[in-house]
């Protein structure tokens, strides 16, 4: 029996990775802050010069009282809504972003930049330190989840806007709707934190800690610095991906969508070649990330969302996070989301009833598991559009 | 930030991993197929030679009437109540196999062997290849658990045992149980598949297919013929080790168990230091585990998982599998058990039920996860010992 062809191990893939910073990501609008403006990152250190690549949809109306802030999960990026310029695929969340939609760019003025930590513009661990000139690499600085969105704040602060209409996100853009909503209250009209949690549990560290072991054991890695050798962990990384992509789905998604069948043969071959269509889609699923995924940037956001603790830092008791809050919530999360199951949801509901918030909290159905978040489901759709509308309507936006 | 010192690239381990063939594993008893009496495997290749390592626990009766077949999960061996000649630990199933335990080693004949494909001194892909004279590695054939069963069947044979009083294991060995109770439904007067199920899922083929993707992206295993380079494909087999354990384990025993417990450290170190408890446990897990495991094995043993489906081959009903049976069979599952779900259990009753067999079918109450089945759970100790000792009565063995 030889090595199967269609193996990982062997996939090199189109070559055609490049290093995303901001000096070779030209299609997105960057704000750019000089060395004299560092953020004081969580870890207290300086980090500066600093790049947010973002992109905008719609206007800012006069009074810029109709700016929503999207933020992006883990692999995701500013492209919220429009082409992705490396895979040219539509924007992540087009579904519910744009003229009509949910999101309705005709309304409101919608901005999302890539996180800090990220590689589609923003300054993160493949971006050039000034210090030495070359790559920082593991001289990145651990970022967290609050550093985010201090990063995002200088962006709000450089569009003039003084209170969001919303914030909205999934999974770890959840996590930074819950982070603004806590640490800049003031300036969040209304939050919609989606198939999120208050704090990392503990299986999901255990997750993103086997994916950073499967991109650090390989070899191209070299210590963070395979930018420095022409290398990339395409392997490690890869692996890392089809380990996180098997918790984005359900086990019924999985069974309805692939059950055992098997790929492209009528019957098992007796090889480790890709027997059963889920194994191809895992194959396809790690190779083609790596093409669009820097893996220092995968080290770095899977550190600061196992770092998420909002409740930590505040007595360990979550309902400080949000004492005194005026922002309107409203929490959503999936039946079938065993990544950041219902209870995680609710965990968040409860701290805000604590402190006699106004949310609003809704459970979908849905069997497409954690995934759910970013794909069409109708019942999701209209809980978006009737929360933003009616929030709109005490925002005093026009109709 | 440097390189986190115990981050699994840079453990090279004890470095007494040793290739356990027959050859050096002599602490165990070995029973050996010659040339002439090849294996006929399901992908049609004969088999030839074969050692069979197996351990055996308390004495056969006159009549050969009271033996036991405990069968072992993917990582465990024949030392299913005995010191493993690797770890120096206590037998895997220790607390459920001995004198005055529930599978009573003073009443029963317990035998264990190593199966088919294994690396503690059965026959498996670290043996030399008689066509060769070096080690199969991927030139060992593909097998099944069927294949793991007949050559079971074979030992049994050797000991001149027409009915084996009882067919007993968890997980990989429940799949060996059932397949021994429809293949050869004769020859087990009553049977013990526990946190089992009738055929491998999408989910679980998932798993496994990021494990084997793990130990084939690592360079050390040089297309499966590490053996000869006298590699070990640590890094890959350790990532691999540590995806699977999290599988084993509830997301509620995760919590309880180390929730965001740091470790040793009284705050974050904003590093890729291990500085939670679960990160930690999870780098031993996958260090210990490449100590006393062969990387092909673990490729070749998941792959006859995912390759299991009792149905299948009998026009896609379960029930056929059982048609006719007279044995009794006892069906344990874990609540909390998500690897194999108490619905995989129920499975395999209604298959039992809709050809009239004898089942009692037990859902143990327990936050363990699919451990569950090693570990000391009382309801679960007392349903064995119960139903072997009435299935006893019913066999006429002496009390």
């Amino acid at each position: 029996m030889s090595v199967p062809p269609n193996f990982a191990n062997t996939d090199t893939g189109s070559g055609s990775r490049q290093r995303l910073t901001e000096a070779n990501n030209p299609s997105s609008k960057v704000l750019r802050l000089p060395q004299d403006q560092p953020l004081r990152l969580a870890c207290d250190q300086l980090l500066a010069p600093i790049s947010i690549a973002y992109e905008t949809y719609g206007e800012l109306n006069a009074d810029k009282s109709n700016a929503i802030l999207v933020c992006h999960a883990l692999t995701g990026d500013q492209y919220v809504a429009s082409e992705h310029p490396v895979t040219k695929k539509p924007g992540w969340w087009s579904t519910l972003v744009g003229p009509g939609k949910p999101v309705d760019t005709n309304r409101y003025f919608v901005i999302c930049s890539n996180i800090l930590g990220g590689c589609m513009g923003s300054t993160g661990p493949a971006s050039i330190d000034p210090a030495t000139g070359k790559p920082y690499g593991l001289n990145f600085p651990v970022i967290t989840i609050g550093d985010m969105v201090n990063a995002q704040v200088r962006l709000i602060d450089h569009f003039g806007i003084d209170q969001l209409f919303s914030v909205v996100g999934g999974s770890m853009g959840g996590m930074q709707v819950l982070e603004w909503a806590a640490s800049h209250s003031e300036r969040v009209f209304s939050a919609v934190p989606i198939a999120t949690a208050p704090r990392h549990s503990s299986q999901n560290i255990a997750f993103h800690e086997v994916g950073r072991q499967a991109v650090m054991a390989d070899p191209d890695w070299c210590g963070g610095d395979y930018h420095s050798h022409g290398k990339v962990p395409r392997n490690g990384l890869s692996v890392a991906r089809m380990a996180a992509h098997i918790t984005y789905l359900s086990e019924d998604a999985l069974h309805h969508k692939f059950g055992r069948n098997l790929q492209n043969r009528s019957q098992l071959t007796f090889s480790f070649n890709a027997d059963f269509q889920v194994e191809s889609y895992l194959r396809h699923q790690g190779s083609t990330f790596v093409d669009r995924f820097d893996a220092n940037s995968y080290l770095y956001i899977t550190r600061a969302m196992d770092y998420f603790d909002l409740g930590a830092s505040r007595g360990d008791v979550l309902a400080n996070a949000f004492r005194g809050t005026k922002t309107r919530f409203c929490v959503v999360s999936f039946t079938s989301d065993w990544l950041y199951p219902t209870r995680e949801s609710r965990a968040i509901v409860h701290a805000l009833n604590a402190v006699a918030a106004n949310v609003s909290f809704v459970e979908i159905d849905s069997d497409k598991g954690h995934d759910a978040f970013l794909l069409k489901e109708p019942e999701f759709f209209a809980t978006i559009h009737g929360f933003l509308s009616s929030a709109g309507v005490k925002r005093g936006l026009k109709v």
